[in-house]
């Protein structure tokens, strides 16, 4: 079986307004390459926030007491803290430097995945990007555009990079999705022994989110698309938040100590 | 930029004692393909662990108090919680059905990565495989043997399926690597505004292992090898424990509630 991982070249500067799936499906023919059936798409989240005018002015942020007392502990700035709180459900840690939680989407990650900027706006104040408001319906949306141009039946990710715990380096990791399963079962390589093929559930979607930044971190040029063809995957409407663990089952969210 | 991800087809059963390296130059040039200079070679741990005989037979095991204790809050048997102890350095979680472990070689995942089988021997006791005793060594071992064999310059890492917190769903992480740094700076997309590209330290060679996994997982037969063909990477020795966090840099190890 082979894979294929095709970075989209030429993919304009995204402004707030845009149509992606247009930009995309433009960028792809002038490339000369072209949409095939099941092929997978995977676009980064910045340019999906772009697009959809995610943005927020930071001088026009009125800090609370709490995001004050917060950028205290972190040495951020108390209007960005503002900004991830109001895209939180829940702080999950704070501590010099970083601020995790419980991103309104569902997701744990550091900063609710506010991409900051360090660009002035023309009147001094700095513009920071939130996550999509709905990431699911971002790659809805971006599917049936490019569907649409194309006449192909694909699927959509939206991905981002993301830490995580026990491990150092970000990796990519699926925000939204749109024609695939996001969790997978998976009939893995026969056990040891070459009897029984065990089954598992794969993040599937994360599996090609890390896949797609891996090509998008090393292209030359900017390529924050990627189309991902010929690897099998389970159809469906799919939604990244099958890939949320809620915070009942995850034991490294509230637990202390092992006593174990 | 295209990235190939193909799978080795038809790698024989693995035993242990066997020349891994050979075995898959062997299935290389039967399915008519070749090494080339630069490819990531990515074999999963499973068949590393038999080829060096990490394999325990589970009645010879005698367990400890602490072990028979662990097994009773787990519902795990005993001695298959003395062998994952005997793997590990430090048990961090247990639960019913759980116990997630710093494992010997300093990465933290359920069962000290412990494979079991169901499959009994022919005396009745059941075989499990722990990890490479030292999976780097086992990634370097793999790439000096096939360079040797096909006088490519190639980097070989050595990848497992682990569950992860906050997300559901297994996702392929690197336990040894070879001819590669494990961590990458990544010069990524220009931020929102193009004026600037961001800078941040990847987990380079933990994406590279969910692309691969993701491949092997979906592969109609059993395919524990996979080329990563055409992807620009850091070269060097490499050591899949950069991408170990330490457990004093680690938030979410000990941590009680947040109090903030």
């Amino acid at each position: 079986m082979q894979v294929s991982l095709l970075a989209i070249p030429g993919i304009p500067m995204v402004k707030p307004g845009d149509d992606l799936g247009a930009l995309i499906h433009e960028a792809v023919q002038a490339a000369g390459m072209s949409f095939q059936d099941d092929d997978i798409l995977v676009v980064a989240q910045k340019v999906v926030s772009k697009a959809e005018n995610r943005l927020v002015c930071l001088d026009q942020v009125v800090p609370s007491p709490r995001a004050q007392e917060l950028a205290g502990i972190t040495g951020k700035d108390a209007q960005l803290i503002q900004v991830i709180l109001d895209e939180s459900n829940e702080v999950l840690k704070v501590r010099s430097g970083l601020i995790v939680v419980e991103q309104r989407l569902g997701f744990v990650c550091a900063n609710a995945g506010v991409d900051r900027s360090n660009i002035q706006q023309a009147d001094g104040g700095e513009v920071v990007a939130l996550l999509p408001e709905d990431a699911d319906a971002s790659a809805r949306q971006l599917r049936a555009r490019i569907e649409d141009l194309t006449g192909r039946h694909i699927a959509v990710i939206i991905n981002d990079s993301h830490g995580r715990a026990f491990r150092e380096g970000t990796v990519g990791v699926a925000l939204g999705v749109a024609g695939l399963r996001a969790l997978q079962d998976r009939r893995g390589e026969p056990d040891l022994f070459g009897y029984r093929l065990q089954i598992t559930e794969v993040g599937f979607a994360d599996e090609v989110s890390a896949a797609a930044s891996m090509v998008m971190g090393q292209a030359d040029e900017a390529a924050p698309a990627v189309i991902v063809r010929g690897l099998p995957y389970t159809a469906g409407e799919g939604s990244a938040l099958e890939l949320a663990r809620s915070k009942e089952k995850d034991m490294f969210r509230y637990s202390g100590p092992q006593k174990g």
